[in-house]
């Protein structure tokens, strides 16, 4: 067996042994192939694609390349919720203390931001103290005690699928489905969750690029989790806008908080209610949906959900502080109104030229840099369905940097698309799978 | 232009500009994009192809990446040989000095060997005090002053093709004839050549898998060689036996010495006529191959090659007493007998497999190492259509580590191919293509 015979394998569409696919992950962990040969291998997964059996072998070979967290000694039933990537999106956050406020354990394990996509646990770490470098046994202490706990994907779980994920972005083949479905179990495989809800967007500033391909890669993962014994969900989201009212770190828990307290974009309360009650559906034997959601309104309501958020934030050593008092999170030093230069309906939001804009700014990551910008971002004032006038504000935007906003203002008014007639599909959730 | 898109648009089958290629080269050369996604332009290239134009631009950009020597100002017609690469080739190294003694200038840029295939620079590199590091002026007087001269390939000339020399190799695409083309054409480019004939081996050891491969490769250069204003005629050859007696550094240069003083192996004679008679029809008006064989053949047994080799050797500071003793060349500690346990007429010599041998005794060079055993090699007794009893000696395995020859000895055995009949298909030289 040799890289040479895997990458001539792959290109004549022939399907790999599970030896050859677990040499090939083995030798990319340890670096002794080189980048261009993974980067062959990859392209021609690209484009002729992967067999069921091989991405099953790869998510397996993936998760195997590192630690495997086993949460076997938990007796409850641990519920998992994973989005494969929106610009705004702060569901997971809301879903934790959501979730573990009513009994439902959540244990998440998640990766920095890349690009467009803000990462999960970079928008937690804008709260001051709170730190995600859990060893596996604080982090399942926390789930025992409290419910609810998050830890970074760190150096020992899955190091494969880091850097097929490096290479996939690197190699422009980031819309492979197969490559996507490996990579999602690889890490569902090591972190041992076996009731799993994937949130799969697809649209501008996602990796799936129509609704066709979401539902593809949504079956994939069912009929993957099947296989391996996991309980798998999936709901198909449009990313029709960025989720909710804002882009960035500090801003996006602001966002978070008030959320929790019951202040929440329509958009936002949808993704939140159906990914929740699909959730409660998979973690008990609650399987009504329209009840579930009710729990989850309840949840917020009466202060449960927010009680337990700040437990969480004070158990991962976070100043609690800045929950009860938003007003203390740093502030860019400028906030800039941008305007409307039109009249009309808001049809659409391009999630990915906002999320650009937001990189711009400061507030992502675009290599494997350290620090992004905490204050730096967008707030839209203007989502999908509202009414604007000539000289309205669309959206503000926060930098440090004066100069960048001047660049910034046309590309963030050519974001928003407008329509004369009524807009008809607003709904974001487009379809349940499993 | 970025290169993820140039990435997207080979993998959709698409032509590449001249702009995007130059972009392409020009990002390599100089580092900025990675090794994973070179990878995935070669590969998509491997299999989807490239267009003639796009042939051209890769030529051009390849060879404008690094110095392009500039021979105009050098009256005489220079011709130029490049062999695609053969196990036990010396017949540059014999053509080199046979042409010039015929008055006809022959101007040599080359490279290291790599894996299997020896190369001419290494080879002339073990006659002491031999050195093929040249200024472009020192190689240009020599060819001015003595007609003949070699320089290596060095850091200077076409990087981009020594990168993406590697990178195919690496990647499995290494028998892609478009890249082949182009990086032969680069080459050639920058080495100012004008008329050049190119020895197209095809079969085992070699990159072109069949004759019908070797025939699209030839008239691919034909007709690049049109578009550049460039001569060119590709003579084929059919690599069913390594070429000569002899594989391994000292051991071919002693068996050029004995060729140059008349003792040829028949396969090598035919091979160094085909290309030396279509050499002096492209450098000459002297348009009858035949006639041009004879010419070749005198230039030999008037001891005019020889002398002009010597000439050639002490120009670049070789010692010239090791051409006239030959015997003082370094032997390998060992030198075993490989014997036939087979009774038969030999069909055919495995040359990959002759090749790798030779690499594992030290012969050739794996990886960017810089050294090579100049001693360790084969030498082989029975070559096609000769006649074997068990018992009778195949060949000789040189090494100075004892314990290689056990492990090459079957390994050698398997290499000939053994028949009953009457082999008919002896000729190496399948066509002349111009």
């Amino acid at each position: 067996m040799d890289i040479k015979s895997i990458i001539r394998k792959k290109r004549d569409s022939n399907e790999l042994t599970k030896e050859e696919i677990k040499y090939f992950v083995g030798k990319l962990t340890k670096g002794e192939i080189t980048d261009a040969q993974a980067g062959a291998v990859l392209s021609y997964i690209c484009t002729n694609g992967l067999t069921e059996d091989e991405i099953l072998n790869f998510s397996v070979s993936m998760a195997e390349s590192g630690d495997m967290v086993d949460f076997s000694d938990i007796t409850k039933n641990i519920v998992d919720k994973h989005a494969t990537g929106g610009v705004g999106d702060k569901a997971t956050i809301l879903l934790m203390p959501i979730l573990a406020s009513l009994g439902m354990p959540v244990a998440k394990v998640s990766s920095r931001g890349y690009g467009i996509s803000g990462g999960t646990i970079d928008k937690l770490e804008s709260i001051p103290g709170f730190t995600t470098d859990l060893t596996i046994e604080e982090f399942k202490e926390n789930v025992r005690r409290i419910d609810v706990s998050i830890m970074n994907q760190g150096l020992n779980l899955a190091p494969a699928e880091s850097k097929i994920y490096r290479l996939r972005n690197e190699t422009a083949c980031e819309n492979s489905v197969p490559i996507i479905a490996a990579s999602l179990m690889s890490l569902k495989i090591a972190t041992g969750s076996k009731k799993i809800v994937f949130d799969i967007s697809f649209g501008k500033g996602t990796y799936i690029s129509n609704k066709n391909e979401a539902k593809r890669l949504a079956k994939l993962l069912v009929r993957l989790g099947k296989s391996l014994q996991k309980e798998v969900a999936c709901v198909i989201t449009n990313m029709n806008q960025p989720i909710g009212y804002s882009i960035g770190h500090n801003l996006e828990i602001k966002e978070t908080i008030m959320a929790l307290k019951g202040v929440m974009a329509e958009d936002l309360e949808e993704v939140v209610e159906t990914l929740g009650s699909v959730m409660i559906s998979l973690a008990s034997d609650k399987k009504d949906l329209n009840e579930n959601a009710k729990l989850i309104k309840e949840a917020i309501k009466s202060g449960k959900a927010y009680e337990k958020f700040k437990e969480m934030v004070r158990t991962q050593h976070g100043d609690v502080k800045y929950i009860e008092k938003p007003e203390l999170f740093k502030e860019a030093k400028y906030c800039m109104p941008v305007l409307s230069t039109e009249d009309g309906v808001v049809e659409s939001i391009d999630a990915d030229m906002v999320g650009s804009i937001a990189v711009y700014l400061g507030a992502g990551r675009m290599k494997d840099e350290k620090k992004v910008n905490k204050t730096a971002g967008i707030t839209i004032s203007k989502k999908v369905g509202d009414n604007v006038k000539v000289g309205e504000t669309l959206a503000y935007v926060y930098t440090d940097d004066k100069e960048k906003v001047s660049g910034t203002t046309q590309n963030l008014i050519d974001a928003f698309k407008f329509t004369t007639k009524k807009v008809s599909e607003k709904s974001k959730i487009i379809e349940i799978i499993k």
